[in-house]
């Protein structure tokens, strides 16, 4: 009986396919306004699909921006309850031009489905929904408890579920949360995440004259804010990647000698990772850590943009009367929002040049987060994955930030468990986005004898 | 007979002041493509207002922009010829909302008149075909030779005018030249510029990784070029405003003691500079020179945007592939653009930091320039702007560059005569630019004395 569910999965692995082909078409870029009725059109795709298999209390739950759907099965009566967690919403697919297949029309190349959302995280949504249809149409049941939140705003900050979430309705009671939005460390290698990095996103504002200025005029005399702006980040972070912040690095909780030396063991290439990944002419950062604990385990800066002045072509001889920053921070355990934003604002403020106002804003923030590793659905999810892959199961961390991991334990106080099965080159967030069709038949595997394995 | 023009200006005052309110309705914006037609609107209403008052020879000459609009008059046999420079295109009119009245709706208010070109530069130049109309109406001839040359491209780069006078046309040989495109020292106070600064301006781009990564996934790992641009900007200028790069001072050739003690008698006001024009909590600069020293006789280094990475609202976690800063400097007598691009270049890509590449580019450039000003046209001028304003005349520099004035000397050996009467707080390229009109009156008054001193 246990494995008909799996070979229910093999047999209908085309039409799973064809299915999801179905739900990548739908453009559904929750940042675009013009897409707002794309995301609603997803939402019901899921919705529908939900209620097909036979989920129960299947429900679109409206937030502020768009909706979330909700499902459930609680009939194993006795059994832990999962939830089951992904987003339906997706990153534009700017620039267009970089695409060789349009990003809304999926296209199988080389054992690879290619559209935007593939991996991130329609993808990974369909494999969750397909391993519950393929336990409940070959068994008629589920083999433990499960409440499934889909939302349609991760790429846009989350803010209506993470609202819904606060308010801990009792639709969201369960034991454990199961996050499908990560991915194996490499090939064939399976692997559980188990930490994440925590983020401060701010815009620093410089200000120097009261209207923009001619810099012929009175370039010399007038304080020129980008000119500022520069010499405070300078100061922010030196020529090696060291945050100069006082007392930035002081909570830092290091990762264990064990964790650690599991991470030495990982097969990473650095001068792969450099020329594929990356692709600069040389890799940055402290000295003194390795590539995965400075991305995993150490805080970072960086700059995103810096909106003002003149940024058309050709020239423009202005002195901006501001300029503003997008600098963001990577915080990592030990280490909270509220405490590294006072340091941040404090240091930013004493540094700024004379002759011009600052203004420090916090536009986000999120929790680091270490998953405590042994409790017993890590300890499913590990055995489910190394009978599936057939390889020991690997921890790693994210250098990313999944704020609803942490809002699922702090207001659910649900242990996550982050089963996920992109790639590193699956190109998220860019052009040429894929997942690959193999990683999506054995995630559905995966999901399947993890929830039974939860189940006991 | 020989104030007969001046009486001819008074009496038709009100009809100048309708006719230049006809031209700066027409949204003649050189850098906006839509506004392609409205600026040949503007060259063909000066063809029209050339021709009507007696000019020869008017026509349109077309380049590969907007066309020039040349118009000469010629029996003043035995008499020197002035070249009249001008320019009939505007800068944008953003921000609009800052506008007490619509940019191209010219409105008279506490005696000023607002709109944008009202005095940079369509208020000058309709001022000098003002004064050749008096003085041809009033005596039915010119006191010397004239040519008129009007661009339509001074606000993007001049290339049109540029290309014109560098080919030495007959049309263009002249004695001296007359750049009515600068301002009085203060008002009431007759005043002839006769030093300008060059310029560079550069972009300085800085690329990291081959793509946007995510800043979570590889922060701490990649390249952000926008904190390597930082740390470069950041050793161009310390914060006194020293400009760091090594030998970049070393050409210069300072003010004579007879200027300094000139500029030191002006009437300036460093503090109500500060708070009226600059409207800066501090001003800044090299310590050891004053205002008018740092930004007339001292080269100066700004930075007018920085194009690339996220400039929208909100948050965006990307550590964008590339960033780019529109770097200018000012240069000053004894500098040359091609020595002070080559220093810059070079210190620029020595102080890099490692993992990025870089690119500096040339944009355009500009000699700077210094009148002398033992010649007759400015004794001549000098002579006119005192009777008119009954006040001796000052000499000043400006800090901006008006390329053309280089070109005249260098192409066709033509000193420049920079008589204009704006005011420094006459909001150029700014919103609610504004000429007052007195200084428009009193324009054509000392325009039509110049002309009539320079025919000797």
């Amino acid at each position: 009986m246990s494995y008909s569910p799996i070979i229910f999965a093999e047999r209908n692995h085309p039409r799973f396919v064809d299915e999801l082909k179905e739900l990548l078409r739908i453009p559904s870029i929750s940042t675009l306004p013009e897409h707002r009725d794309d995301c609603r059109r997803a939402a019901e795709f899921l919705f529908a699909e939900l209620k097909r298999i036979g989920m129960e209390n299947v429900r679109l739950i409206e937030t502020a921006g768009h909706p979330l759907v909700y499902a459930d099965w609680l009939h194993a009566s006795g059994k832990p309850t999962v939830l089951v967690y992904g987003h339906y919403d997706v990153q534009p697919p700017d620039p267009l031009d970089e695409w060789l297949s349009p990003p809304f029309e999926p296209t199988e190349r080389n054992g690879n489905l290619y559209a935007r959302g593939a991996v991130d995280d329609k993808g990974q949504v369909w494999l969750q929904v397909k391993a519950l249809e393929s336990l409940l149409a070959a068994t008629g049941s589920l083999p433990l408890n499960v409440r499934v939140l889909f939302e349609g705003e991760e790429e846009v900050g989350g803010e209506g579920i993470a609202a819904f979430v606060a308010s801990k309705p009792p639709e969201l009671q369960a034991d454990f949360a199961l996050v499908c939005d990560t991915e194996l460390f490499a090939p064939g290698l399976p692997t559980l995440c188990v930490g994440l990095r925590g983020m401060i996103y701010t815009e620093l504002e410089v200000r120097g004259a009261k209207t923009d200025l001619h810099s012929g005029m009175y370039g010399g005399a007038a304080p020129n804010p980008f000119v500022a702006l520069a010499q405070i980040l300078a100061k922010l972070k030196d020529e090696e990647g060291r945050i100069l912040i006082p007392g930035f690095y002081g909570d830092i909780i290091p990762p264990s000698p064990e964790e650690l030396a599991a991470w030495r063991s990982l097969p990473f290439d650095e001068e792969h990772y450099r020329i594929a990944e990356v692709g600069s002419r040389q890799l940055v950062g402290e000295p003194g850590y390795s590539v995965l604990e400075r991305t995993w385990a150490r805080p970072t800066l960086d700059v995103h943009g810096i909106p003002g002045g003149f940024t058309g072509a050709g020239a423009k001889t202005v002195i901006p009367a501001k300029a503003v920053a997008k600098v963001s921070m990577r915080l990592v355990p030990g280490m909270t929002p509220a405490k590294s934003f006072a340091l941040y604002k404090s240091y930013v403020e004493k540094i700024a040049a004379p002759g011009v106002d600052i203004d420090v804003r916090l536009i986000h923030q999120g929790d680091p987060c270490l998953i405590p590793v042994d409790n017993p659905y890590i300890r499913a999810a590990t055995r489910a994955l190394q009978e599936v892959w057939d390889r020991d199961t690997v921890f790693i961390r994210s250098g990313g930030s999944i704020p609803i991991v942490g809002d699922f334990a702090r207001h659910l106080g649900l242990p996550s468990v982050m089963m996920g099965f992109g790639l590193p080159d699956d190109n998220l967030h860019a052009p040429n986005e894929k997942f690959n069709l193999k990683n999506f038949e054995l995630g559905i595997v995966s999901t399947i004898r993890f929830l039974e394995e939860a189940g006991g």
